[in-house]
């Protein structure tokens, strides 16, 4: 009984070489995050549904992967339920999710350790999550997300350090990037004048769309969200001027402040408009005080909006320009995530990166530094003849000892056989220690060299660790 | 609207301490199985239920985590499909399960893949897996497994290799260890003779559980899965004989002669077991030759069953003694498990070690050495004064780019409250940069040291960088 295998969709394997790569772009976000002093978190990977839902909005909640209960998972259920339909018989049947973010895991993780922790906290935290979404280019079911946050604080000086983590990482990576920036509140303010019949988070998620379904798509979402089609014209108009004429970068304090003066006429003058406006002149000081000199790529952005209704002060996403994928990175404050837990007043920021969206940015711009794979160093030559063997098995453990990565051939094949595998493989040296080898006195060694076709001959003992130690250093 | 947040039962959040110790024991197993010449591979969280079903028993299929299907998952299910219970509805509203160990998954992704592979092919995969048991010391619901398989050669030089790699991996970890060995040959013959009514993979399930029912245990169970209570009695008899006198180690030639000549008076001497006493023996020699010292540890075990039911060959499990937990590792030979998804002869062998257990194993013998959670290694502290601000950030930018981990308090808090921060977060390091020190010409910096109440006042520009680096070697 046999069937022919399958992925589920929107998941993938990663072998040895794009596990390299995985590696190496984690392990450059990994040291940029510990240089700030962000520590580790690791949180299980499902949680109670009631930990997750709400959190999200309710597209959120659909894309959720629920968990069957254990056992006989209908004991609580009646046929007469079904009738109902799948949304009210699945909080009977599945009380588990898979983490669908790091922030929400995060924010419960600060609530129930809020007595141990010290605040400011500033953790960070590199795992998968998975959302039912529609695979597709850049957009897969599993994908791994890595945050930094830091709660406990509404210093906007976490802000400016989220540019500059973005900016350390993109540049270690050799990726050109372009960072926009936007405020909550600005958006809010234009909520509090045309968002009438809508509702505040309803107008993040239809802006939030742009980039997909352009200025018609947002107008036409909109109104099906409730709002009154004149206000969406006038939204739209203004918002559009916006991102045509107003976009501009932090970098020209007088842009800045001409930007910022420009914005006014079309934002509502509210008091939060004001402060939200005085946020980002803040970031910008900082971050010229901290000798950031990239400013050109730091885009104010009126139409940046972020779909997740968590957000309620400065936000951001990063894209990199002409690649084929949607942002790489996304972020920003919310002064409320704790609160459905428990826990009141606790202002917090953070950002992500998507692994795998980065991943492939780099893949179709051949930006990944040669020889990253991790592969076998060393393979030794397996004969029939036990005295070979028996020197071949002495050798290997000795070369492992030393910390060379080495195989034995695990059989006694053919010599073509034992090269091709070492081909194949990319293993550079191959190692021979022959019957004749091996009876000499004393014993000898040849090392074939695979890229150049060299060989070389020397004692088995001592002279054959030096050279192979000192080949691969 | 708020609730009291909780973690599902058998799962753990892991704060920055906890990561580093996992850290640890992951980078030790990690650089053994890259020495040995295995590749990394990660497969997906979740398969098709399809993939897993039927491979782990009758048992592991109960303890499978479901997924329920996204979107409406009633839409083929009628109200009477209620009244079959909920073994029959839940192939309707379920098609993917989580990961349940890495064994599965890897045998998927070589068939999937075997015509770019080369083989024999050695992967190693550290990944968590996912099993709906009951939760209790050492054994959680969500746990990590660190395995190394070699697939496509029967060659008995991979056993001796996982025998070589459990001890360096052990003996780096500074944990003492007993490796207890079978064949699963020899309990096959034991079955062929007395077998009648019940099946091998109930009779390995039953003897597996020896060391948490005992023999009573044990025998209740045979009989309850079916064995005839007159060949039971045989059997144990027999096992408890072989457990109580003849259990040794490979370490002596003659010694393991004697118990292969002692145990070919208790188990059958069909094809099978002489083959398996043959193959012992060349693990053995191989280990010999490849200068294993450690014998007095491995033991032959003829009670040592393993549970899971795709093994044919030699079979491995690993204890510490006078540990809390169970085994920290176990594995064995496969000969059929690519079988299930079309592909056959593709002989394999393997083994995992549970990091979980291996963690709380050193933790309960103080055994993690000192000084592994990497901290923040310098506190810049914040002053209300602009021009102290701004040579804090810019020195925070300095010693960044150097490759320290430093921060700037992100407020401007009293002294007293900064430097609690230091304290709780053992940040070893304090650099002040008040007015006076930004003011004066050229500007200063005094260096807290937190572990001597120490201070050092240096020039800001240069001396500062130098100082923290050399302390930070």
């Amino acid at each position: 009984m046999s069937q022919k295998p399958s992925l589920p969709r929107g998941t993938r394997d990663f072998g040895p070489a794009e596990v390299a790569k995985r590696q190496y772009v984690m392990g450059t976000i990994r040291r940029t995050f510990e240089r700030y002093g962000f520590a580790p978190l690791e949180t299980p990977t499902f949680e109670n549904l009631s930990t997750l839902t709400g959190k999200y909005g309710e597209e959120g909640d659909q894309l959720l992967y629920r968990i069957l209960n254990s056992g006989d998972f209908l004991s609580d259920v009646k046929a007469e339920d079904i009738e109902g339909g799948y949304r009210k018989i699945s909080p009977k049947i599945a009380e588990k999710g898979l983490r669908y973010d790091l922030t929400v895991p995060f924010a419960r993780y600060v609530v129930m350790n809020r007595h141990a922790l010290t605040f400011p906290f500033r953790r960070y935290q590199m795992q998968p999550v998975w959302r039912a979404d529609r695979p597709s280019k850049g957009r897969y079911r599993e994908f791994v997300q890595c945050d930094a946050d830091v709660v406990g604080t509404d210093s906007l000086l976490c802000e400016a350090e989220i540019v500059l983590m973005i900016h350390d990482v993109m540049t270690t990576l050799g990726l050109p990037y372009v960072l926009k920036i936007n405020h909550r509140d600005l958006l809010q303010s234009l909520y509090q004048q045309f968002g009438a019949g809508g509702t505040d988070a309803g107008m993040f998620v239809a802006i939030d769309k742009l980039d997909k379904i352009g200025w018609n798509g947002v107008r036409e979402e909109l109104v099906q969200r409730g709002f009154q089609p004149q206000n969406v014209n006038t939204l739209i108009s203004l918002l559009s001027l916006a991102a045509g004429k107003i976009e501009g970068s932090l970098a020209d304090p007088e842009f800045t402040k001409d930007w910022l003066k420009r914005l006014s006429n079309i934002v509502p003058a509210t008091e939060d408009a004001t402060n939200a406006f005085a946020s980002l002149e803040i970031v910008r000081q900082v971050l010229e005080s901290a000798d950031f000199t990239d400013f050109h790529r730091v885009e104010l952005d009126l139409t940046l909006a972020r779909g997740l209704s968590y957000y309620t002060g400065c936000i951001f996403e990063v894209v990199v320009p002409g690649a084929s994928v949607g942002s790489v990175s996304g972020g920003g404050r919310y002064d409320n995530l704790t609160e459905g837990f428990g826990l009141k007043g606790m202002s917090g920021v953070g950002f992500s990166f998507g692994i795998d969206r980065l991943c492939d940015v780099l893949e179709e711009r051949g930006g990944f530094p040669a020889g990253l794979e991790t592969t076998t160093q060393v393979l030794l030559v397996q004969f029939e003849e036990l005295d070979s063997r028996a020197a071949a098995l002495r050798t290997l453990t000795q070369l492992r000892a030393a910390g060379l990565s080495a195989e034995l051939y695990p059989e006694p094949a053919k010599l073509k056989k034992q090269f091709a595998y070492a081909d194949a493989k990319r293993i550079p040296y191959v190692v021979i220690i022959g019957p004749e080898e091996a009876a000499a006195q004393p014993p000898q060694a040849k090392v074939k060299v695979l890229a150049t076709g060299a060989e070389h001959a020397m004692r088995l003992e001592g002279e054959l660790l030096r050279y192979l130690l000192a080949e691969n250093e």
